[in-house]
């Protein structure tokens, strides 16, 4: 197959809206109204849709539980897989919080720079120092990497990592991350997005803009 | 004006790809550019720009400064605002870091129901107990919130912020929040969402799909 990004990216956010709606007890619903809830067309919908193949849209609209296990299968998302979280600060702690329990990624090892930290964290995950990634990730068959450090250390740990063989890396540090491998996956997750877009929708509600701003584009 | 918040999102995350532009002396970038990295039709693109009035695109495409500037204009995004972290974990903790220093957020206040975590965090910005929260939030004039507490606490954290005149939120727990009072926005962060796109990415590219999965949709 060879899917667009952008569509993967929505069929990803689709199936997390038909596990909300399952939770809900929501049993079938129409493209336009996912596309109301995702914020695209309704024949946007049905395009990204498509590239699973033949999936109806009945009278009533697509079957929630079908469709979440369509999407699921063909992007592989009901297999649970090994991830580990590089970097044991704040951020790293608080990723192992959140990816302990049950949920489709199992966290299988998280590394630190810092002895001290790794003598001190308080986790049931098994954890390393950063010299150790490339040899653990290898023998333990991790497949992704969450990377928590800071920015400077970014471009080591990804390398570490890469050797190992985890071929998708999922950023936090600002700074982009060159692979030194063809085939491997980095997205950036910001921080920053989410208050920049609830920033922007208050101002254009309320009518606030700054005169200088938007007069400068001649 | 009456900007969609799909596009209101679309125009934020052009605003942060112009900074990378800028940053990496790309002075000049055209509609179909700006596209193929945002991953939607320059169609688009320009429909969207097209919201911010008059901005045209020159024959080498638009001037990635004034285009900035003009969504930081319209939107209202060069204004340094006051917001405030409520819960004080580790991901809360990773937030106050994150925030510290120059940027476009003043991290005003923190807040947390432990006062034990009060007393022992080591963070420049002023720290409240939870009970706190409305009155902190009026008397500083704090604009925007995250919450990262635990879920069973988010909803009273949200009314409380809301009581003190919070008008925007960004929410990590995964829990949805109903706020008090209309005109609130809520948008919630899912951390896992990367990770399923990389994952996905992954499974798409080198043709893995669960069988079972795949069937199912009749």
């Amino acid at each position: 197959m060879n899917i667009p990004a952008p569509t993967i990216a929505r069929l990803c956010q689709l199936f997390q809206l038909l596990k909300r709606f399952e939770r809900e007890g929501i049993s079938r619903i129409s493209s336009t109204g996912l596309g109301v809830e995702m914020g695209v067309g309704a024949h946007n919908v049905r395009k990204d849709i498509n590239y699973l193949g033949e999936v109806g849209e009945g009278s009533a609209g697509y079957d929630v539980i079908k469709l979440k296990q369509r999407i699921a299968g063909s992007l592989d998302l009901a297999q649970r897989k090994k991830i580990c979280i590089v970097g044991l600060g704040n951020l790293g702690a608080a990723l192992l919080e959140h990816h302990t329990g049950a949920g489709i990624y199992e966290v299988a090892a998280g590394f630190d720079a810092s002895i001290n930290r790794l003598e001190t964290i308080q986790t049931a995950v098994p954890v390393f120092p950063a010299y150790d990634i490339t040899d653990v990730v290898k023998n333990r068959n991790i497949e992704l990497a969450l990377i928590a450090v800071p920015a400077q250390a970014t471009q080591e740990a990804a390398d570490r990592l890469i050797a190992g063989g985890i071929r998708g890396i999922i950023n936090f540090a600002q700074i982009v991350i060159k692979p030194s491998r063809p085939g491997v996956i980095v997205r950036n997750v910001d921080l920053d997005s989410e208050l920049l877009v609830v920033s922007a929708m208050l101002a254009d509600r309320e009518g606030r803009r700054s005169e200088v701003g938007s007069q400068q584009y001649k």
